[in-house]
Formats: C-alpha cells, sequence, structure tokens
C-alpha cells in the first residue's frame, strides 16, 4: 500500500509539524489541526500544510500530541474517519489500551502505533524541519489485529519521512526504549539531582564524564513526566534491578568486597561494547587524539582542513571544556591505526596534540 | 617556595611520565623509578628523565603509582628521603590514612596530596603528553599537619605542569569527587549493565542519549574498583541517597503519583544547571543548529571554513550518529543570539540544517 495521502495530522508541535513538512517535501497532500492558533500560524507560514482540515478525508491521521491525550486523540481519528491511524508518541503500549477501550474491535485494524526516534531539546513548530527523520530509526508497532494494509500504510509514512522503519510489538517497543532511553534519563537525573545538592566549590572539580552522564536530565520534565509514568511495568522491572544492583555495591563497599565492586563495573564494560556503533556495524578498534584549540573563530576551519589534507577520517569528535582552561581540547575518534599518522602530521602542521 | 626541583617521580604510567614531560619542558631536573624497565625505557625514550634516580636528592617526590599501592609508596618516600612528598591518586583520604600508619608525625609533615584532574581512556607512558595538564584542575589537598613550605612546592607542582591549582582538605576533596565523578561512574555503569542483559534488537533504538550516559563506563574496572573501594564513606552516602531516590521513583511508579515523579526530574534538570560552564562562568544561553555531513574525509573542513566565515563562534559540537544513518548529524551550540544567523547562512552555502 502506498502513501498516496492526503493526511491529517493532528498536533502542529515539533514532531507533527516536521511530519508534515517531510509530507510535502515528497509531494504528499497535509492537513493539520491544533488547538492552537499560534502553532498552526507558525506551521502553515513554514508550508507545513497545503489542504483545508475541516474538509479532507484522510488515507492516513497521524496523531502527534502529549502522551497523556494520544489514546482520546486516536480513538476520535478512529471513530471520526475511516482513515489508517498512527501516532508517534514514546510510549505504545498505554495510548493502545487506552485506545482499545474507546472503539470497536473492528476501528482497532486501522490502527498502528509508530515511534520516530528523533527530537530535539527544542519544542513547538518554529523547531520543525523537514529534515528531522531523515536516516533515523522510526519504530512501527502493529498491535495483533491490526490490519496489513494500514501496517503497510504506516511503514510508507515512515518511509516518506526519510526515515528507516524497524518493526516491534508494542511491548518489546516499550522495553526496548525503557532500557535505551528512559532509565538512562531516570539515572541521569539522580546523578545530576546529587549534584544539585552539592557545595557549589565542589562542582569546580566536574570533568567532561559527569557533563556527559548528565546532559539528558536537562530535558523538559513535564513531557518525560509523561513518557516514565505511561512506560510503568518495563521500567519498574529495570529500576528493581537497578536497586538490587545499588544494594550490592553498597553491601561491597561495607564489606571491602573489591571483587562485587569489579563485577558491576564489568558488566558496565560490557554494556558500553553492544551499543550499535556507527552506521549499525559494530564499533571498530577507535583511537583518541586530543588537540588544543584556541578559543576564537576559524581555529575550527584551519583544524577540519589540515586533517582533511592529511586524509584520514574523523569517526567522532567532541570538545572538551574544562572550566579553568581557556581554550579547548579537542577529541577526535580515528581508526586505531590511523591515529599515530594523524597524531604526527598534526604536529607538523604546528598543533598541540596529545593521546 | 618555589619548585627548583630536582623532582623524583615514582611510577612511569600515564600520569607519572606525564609529569616528568611537564617539568621537562620548563626545565626541572627530573628522576623516575618504576618496577617495570619496558616503562622506564619507554618514558627515557621520549624525554622524560635527565637525572638517575639512584643518586638523587630530590626536592620533591611525586608518587603516581595505582590506588592501592599509593600509601606504601608515599610512605617509603617520607622514611627514604627528606623531601617534599606528593601524590596523586583519585582518592585523598584513604593514601593520608594509611601513610599516617607508617610514618612520623614529623616526617609526615612533609606529605601534601594532590589530584590532578586530567587522564585519558588510554594508561602508560605512551599516551603521556607534557600537554596533559594545561589549564587543568589540580587538587592541592593538605592535611592539618602539612607544612607551609610543603604546600608551597605542591602548589608550584602544579603550577609547573601548566594546570590551575585548587585547594581542599582531603576529606571535602573526596567528598567532591564522590559527587563529580564516582557516583557518576557507577550509575553509567548500571545503565550500561542493564544494556549488557538486553535482547540485541532492542539496541537498535539506542540513541545519542544512552551513548553519553554510559561513555565512562568503558573505563577500566581494576583502577575503577581501587578508585570506589578507597572512597566507601563519601560514595556510600551518595549510593544511600540514590537508593533513597530510587525507591521514591517505584513507590511513585506503583502509586501513578506523577508529581513525585516530575520532582525528581525538576532536580535533575537544577544539577544540570550549577554544573560550571565554559571557562568557569555560568553556561549562557545557547541554541543548537544541526548539521548534516556526509560521510566522507573534508566535508567537516567545508563546514568550519564556512563557520568561520560566518563569523559564529561554535562553543560546543558533537557527531551524533545513528545506525540507520549513512551520514552523521553535527549537532552545533552557539550563543543563542547567534542562532539563526548561522542557521540561514549555512543553509545558502547548500548545508542541510535544522534547529
Amino acid at each position: 500500500m502506498r502513501l498516496d495521502g492526503p493526511v491529517l495530522v493532528v498536533g502542529a508541535g515539533l514532531l507533527g509539524t516536521s511530519i508534515a513538512l517531510a509530507l510535502r517535501r515528497v509531494g504528499v497532500d497535509v492537513a493539520l489541526r491544533d488547538i492552537s492558533e499560534e502553532n498552526l500560524r507558525i506551521a502553515s507560514g513554514l508550508g507545513a500544510v497545503n489542504v483545508d482540515a475541516t474538509a479532507v478525508r484522510p488515507q492516513l491521521v497521524v496523531v502527534a500530541v502529549p502522551p497523556d491525550h494520544l489514546a482520546e486523540q486516536v480513538a476520535a481519528a478512529l471513530t471520526g474517519t475511516d482513515a489508517v491511524v498512527t501516532d508517534v508518541g514514546s510510549i505504545k503500549g498505554a495510548p493502545l489500551a487506552g485506545t482499545r477501550e474507546r472503539v470497536s474491535a473492528t476501528e482497532l485494524t486501522r490502527y498502528v502505533g509508530s515511534h520516530p526516534m528523533a527530537g530535539s531539546e527544542r519544542s513547538g513548530p518554529v523547531a520543525a524541519s523537514a529534515a528531522l527523520f531523515d536516516g533515523r530509526p522510526w519504530a512501527v508497532t502493529p498491535h495483533e489485529t491490526a490490519s496489513a494494509s494500514a501496517v503497510d500504510v504506516v511503514t510508507a509514512l515512515a518511509q516518506a519521512c526519510g526515515a528507516t522503519p524497524v518493526t516491534f510489538t508494542p511491548d518489546e517497543h516499550d522495553q526496548a526504549v525503557a532500557r535505551t532511553s528512559h532509565l538512562p534519563h531516570l539515572l541521569a537525573a539522580l546523578v545530576a539531582g546529587r549534584l544539585a545538592d552539592a557545595p557549589r566549590s565542589h562542582l569546580a572539580l566536574s570533568g567532561q564524564g559527569v557533563r556527559d552522564v548528565t546532559r539528558i536530565a536537562a530535558g523538559d520534565p513535564s513531557l518525560w513526566r509523561q513518557i516514565i509514568t505511561a512506560n510503568t511495568p518495563a521500567l519498574a522491572s529495570l529500576l528493581h534491578a537497578v536497586r538490587d544492583d545499588v544494594d550490592t555495591l553498597l553491601r561491597a563497599l561495607s564489606d571491602g568486597d573489591g571483587a562485587a565492586v569489579t563485577a558491576v563495573l564489568d558488566r558496565g564494560v560490557q554494556g558500553t561494547a553492544v551499543i550499535p556503533g556507527k552506521h549499525g556495524t559494530p564499533a571498530g578498534p577507535l583511537a583518541t587524539v586530543f588537540v588544543v584549540i584556541p578559543d576564537h573563530p576559524g581555529e575550527l576551519a584551519r583544524l577540519f582542513a589540515d586533517a582533511g589534507e592529511i586524509g584520514v577520517n574523523i569517526e567522532d569528535l567532541r570538545i572538551d571544556h574544562d572550566p579553568a582552561r581557556a581554550y579547548g581540547l579537542m577529541e577526535l575518534s580515528v581508526v586505531a591505526a590511523a591515529a599515530d599518522e594523524l597524531l604526527s602530521a598534526l604536529g607538523e602542521r604546528g598543533w598541540t596534540t596529545h593521546r
């Protein structure tokens, strides 16, 4: 089943407006609905809409509203139209259960949940972009009685938006994101919460590690509260396991049992190794090269021009800021075999480097 | 008191050899000792040594051995020489206590612990660099009976290595790093440990967030076991607080108490805001601009050349790799007021961007 449109997008926030823009980019007709006139005006101004929402008979309705309102809006779309309906919320079990309570078994066959793995720290239609989903995974999560044609239409939506569809059951999806997204968010918030309590002078010893661990904890608490409370079963079982781990660590510390501490650390190392690397391949052995970057415009350009001439591909990079320092340290990750070449070639071009 | 040398460095690993190189850079005489002939050969080859360790009468001994051996080596240096002695371990209370048991009260006055906030995921002398400490904080942690002149010499060591000395009591230091380094490491390991248990297919939904949170968990378990077990009191009190937080979350999930979840998330947001920003100033409002980067050499150079011409200073950056994507997304952080200018100017130069 192709995505012929028109598509009605309900909710002109970051995701809804970005989906509308991505569909317009490939010529699919789009109508947009939102309770906020302001959001609709902005989204229209961006070119996200070309069809009147009050007159449209959509092939597909995309529900892109906050998690707490998903089931109600999905159900309204199923009963109010004969279209295929999807939602793009971060949790799939809860909206499915809520929808099931509100619609007939026949209507439910037209619903297939989905979840594009894309977002931004910003929100609202002004942050929207047709390119938001390009190359991202997009989970498609059919329930047991979903019709094959509805699954096809939602899969086609993901592809039309430039994403790569990946199929999960709703339950599998929720378990996966509990582990890869919600638990990391909660534990980042707990680490950050301990910093909020700290004497300010102690924070002078904050390095790049704690910055990395806590970065996502800056996310919107109201949105994350909705996500977390909607994924209770999967998250509770992981949190119980974490509490057991914390108890193990506390017992190991009080008993001076170094082997038990090492076991926890070893499992952590194993966990970092199973995260898929760049482009889905297991991460190969990379080496890090540090380069001192004077803190003014132009230096990064000069560095990458030099790296480009040297011909070594930069696999990853980060700027390591230290509060006490008047410049940045650039951490370049390259294939291990190329590190020495890069190091000496950068040195010859006058850069201060170390591994 | 100036650092006139000679300095005897005990332990030719990453830190010891880097300190030796940094001191040689400013003309201080350095002798080096290590149980490994191999390490000594490598460090000598790098130019880290110019004085014979068996004949030297040092002004300062720097003990740079693994945490488990610090007290024994500090005590040996205090009783075997009349020099000022420091160590560069990550924990300050435990080596002080162990040293106190082994030396006289008079000898103890010559000991002042310290801790340079620098390192590398690599270890050993081949990873050493004279530039490792440039601009980094270096904690100097005098105990109550340390002599003022010993404190001066250790402070001068930090400065000679290019670092910025920051004074803490040993106990304050250990509490600070428990919060800013050891607890983040342990919780990163717990998040990563849950990934090790996961069905591999679920990991396809791993995004940049979980990569950031778990990055430090890849660190050497043997070294981290020593650090963590040596900082038991400070770490145990934080772990108890984390366990209480986890219990609060579990109760909130089981009671459907959204407000309690929000409270934990809110405190996390506060914690991310108190980490000192770039150059010690509170982080100003930054905005993120995403740019699509084709995955071959030269593209980064072209991007930064364009950014340099546009004249907007890049405050921070990261490459966001998604397994499903055949290219990178570069996340550029710039002062919020400059984001729109950068976005449109990059767009004019043909880059695919979004916020």
